[in-house]
């Protein structure tokens, strides 16, 4: 046998598995494995929830968020504060910020990071919408929260040089030592940070 | 908000990953977020497949093992030694026992293992199947390969007293210390079977 598995079906479903980020080939057989155990009916919900995933999932028309609605809840409560905007990189990122319960203003989905070498440039991003927003006014402060990493970094400074010449706020979420961590497990280019970037004593 | 996704597609999405053993709900927004940045006929194909992969996976009427014809490569290839036969739970321990390279007979692929804990009972299985080959006849050894667990062993008991009046030869693979282990690290219960069950030295 050159063939790895002895069937092309199962072949071609651990394929597929094996494509997706983090599972490989040996995973990808105890999940194909495992969905054959299945009846067949959960099995094919499956597939269908899949084939039409693309044509199912909608986005938010002003902050590209993932929404059922043409604009989504955050951006149609009118208790959240309009004036200030708050730029991520996806949907992850809204769920966490959303999590800590300390945010309470909009926010707008890049879809993504500025990454040479994985070939995305600002085109690719929501970026010249983010733009079109801030121009149309209303806005007091713009929070740029993207990893803090060399991609997120330089994604950061070409956002900072469309928005400063408008003349909104910009600011950039704290990094230092995580909360709850010792200091002497805090990486050195964070501990650094968390001197430069002190704030006075509460 | 009292969902947890600013979407239902995507719930129903991350949902299904979600089912997935070994795939929480944090990785499956990982997938389905990954899956959302792919061309629409990559997600569609892969939809596809799983919507009928039920349909599409056959099984060898001899062995049971998922094949693409009737009769599996491995029951069908003359050179393989059609008496000597080893019982194994599923697909992956017959690649896992082909990649050894030190076996040249038959297969039957039980199709999992008894265990009344989740409801598995012989008449789940294909032990019928593995009695009527028996009896058909021209098998002179039927190798029991399984887990070394205590469904493994029930399996095997429950085997054994269907064969033993056959007079077909029975065999169980050999428990002992991991090959390229320390034997300090090695566990009690099987270091304490390496013993009794010594072999001559060659």
């Amino acid at each position: 046998m050159n063939k790895e598995y002895p069937s092309s079906a199962l072949e071609r479903a651990v394929g597929e598995f094996a494509k997706l980020p983090g599972i490989g080939r040996k995973t990808a057989l105890r999940l194909v494995l495992h969905m054959l155990s299945r009846p067949d009916e959960e099995v094919g919900t499956f597939g269908k929830v899949f084939s039409t995933l693309k044509q199912d999932i909608h986005y938010c028309k002003v902050c590209h968020n993932i929404s059922d609605t043409d604009v989504c809840d955050i951006c149609a409560n009118p208790k959240r504060d309009g004036k200030l905007l708050c730029v991520v990189e996806n949907v992850q990122d809204v769920l966490a910020i959303e999590s800590t319960m300390q945010y309470n203003g909009l926010y707008h989905v890049l879809g993504g990071i500025i990454s040479p070498m994985d070939g995305i440039g600002p085109q690719d991003l929501q970026i010249a919408s983010l733009v079109e927003r801030v121009q149309e006014g209303g806005i007091d402060e713009v929070i740029l929260a993207l990893s803090p990493t060399m991609e997120g970094d330089t994604t950061n400074f070409f956002i900072s040089r469309k928005l400063q010449p408008m003349g909104v706020k910009l600011s950039v979420i704290a990094r230092g030592v995580a909360v709850g961590n010792n200091l002497e497990y805090a990486d050195e280019v964070s501990l650094g940070r968390s001197i430069v970037d002190r704030i006075p004593f509460q």
